[in-house]
């Protein structure tokens, strides 16, 4: 059965792989299934036809026979759960994995969200320079949390997971800033997803879209 | 085999059934497994024995047996996966009420998140009054899309499940804000899951750990 996901028709980090299309891309890859892709625009993401998919309107959206998806985590759960290779076998190891995919989504991102808001949204506020260390703050607080759990391992528990694929995908969102690399062992982390071929080919079908639009954000 | 989920000695909400711990008793109770609590203080939190169990040092844990599951969303899922009550049967249905789950903590909670942080982190600060009409626009956007999507629907998709569970907690944070009360599907979303027995007794139960200690936010 055909699966068709959508992406921006032109990113606003011009390429560089942010957008969260390229989390269900990556996912898809991880475990070799063909896709094709449907842009949209930032118009047509606000229209009927585009909302009865994505009641928030944005993307990514998974659409396969009958079901309708939105939501990056569910989307990849729904992948990893499906075929093999993003979720261990043993069912505490599944459980475990899929503990860090909601680690990833509420409790890392939101204050990674919450820096990027800072910088673009109210990047022309007066209050700009005085709030960002506080914002930087709990960004560093759960990083730090975060880099003593992870240790020396390669992932965060086992063998590479859903968890690891949404969480690099989270902490690569702050590789701008320069606060990941306070962090060597998250940065190596973060480097070990990027160097995946999934990940690469992934990086590349977004980089065929969006390469040369220059980026918003 | 017993199950035992952490919870705040001393909630800061005052027993406003807002912490966390609350969204684990509730799907506890509507799938009708008895559970155990171990309360914890703030400062046993950052102990490296509670570390162990939850990196970010916060609560619920949910143990059972040899199994250690941190991260509300994941312990959820968890309880909805083995037990029935709270996912359909339905493979396609199923997963749109994990999307709802997702949804409810990665799209419509980090902005309410935002606002808490607002009025309570940042309250002092000089741009309090100027920044918080714009943190609670964006929860305004989000909501009208919410509010678009219920419509008159008692429920996001067809009978309650996990995915309601998670969307109704989110937005309890707001009641007190008032945004709530300006989506009246929402407000009376919010309270029929409230009226569920189920919820009641969940609430009830923090209730009696914290009733009478004064919030702290």
């Amino acid at each position: 059965m055909t699966i068709t996901i959508t992406a921006f028709e032109r990113s606003p980090d011009g390429g560089k792989g942010l957008a969260r299309d390229t989390r269900v891309r990556w996912a898809l890859e991880e475990v070799g299934q063909p896709y094709e892709v449907r842009l949209v625009s930032f118009g047509a993401m606000k229209e009927p036809a585009h909302l009865a998919l994505h009641p928030f309107g944005q993307i990514p959206t998974y659409e396969e026979g009958d079901l309708a998806l939105f939501e990056t985590g569910s989307i990849v759960f729904h992948i990893a759960e499906r075929q093999a290779g993003l979720l261990p076998d043993d069912a505490n190891a599944r459980a475990r994995a899929i503990t860090w995919m909601f680690a990833a989504l509420n409790t890392v991102e939101p204050p990674i969200l919450e820096l990027v808001t800072a910088r673009l949204l109210e990047g022309d506020k007066p209050w700009r320079e005085e709030r960002l260390p506080l914002v930087e703050a709990r960004v560093r607080s759960r990083l730090k949390q975060l880099s003593a759990r992870l240790g020396d391992s390669d992932w965060l528990d086992g063998a590479f997971s859903a968890g690891d694929l949404m969480m690099v995908s989270v902490l690569l969102r702050l590789r701008s800033s320069g606060i990941l690399d306070e962090f060597p062992n998250l940065a190596a982390y973060v480097a070990r997803g990027e160097a995946r071929p999934a990940y690469k080919r992934a990086f590349a079908a977004q980089w065929a879209i969006n390469a040369g639009t220059p980026p918003t954000g």
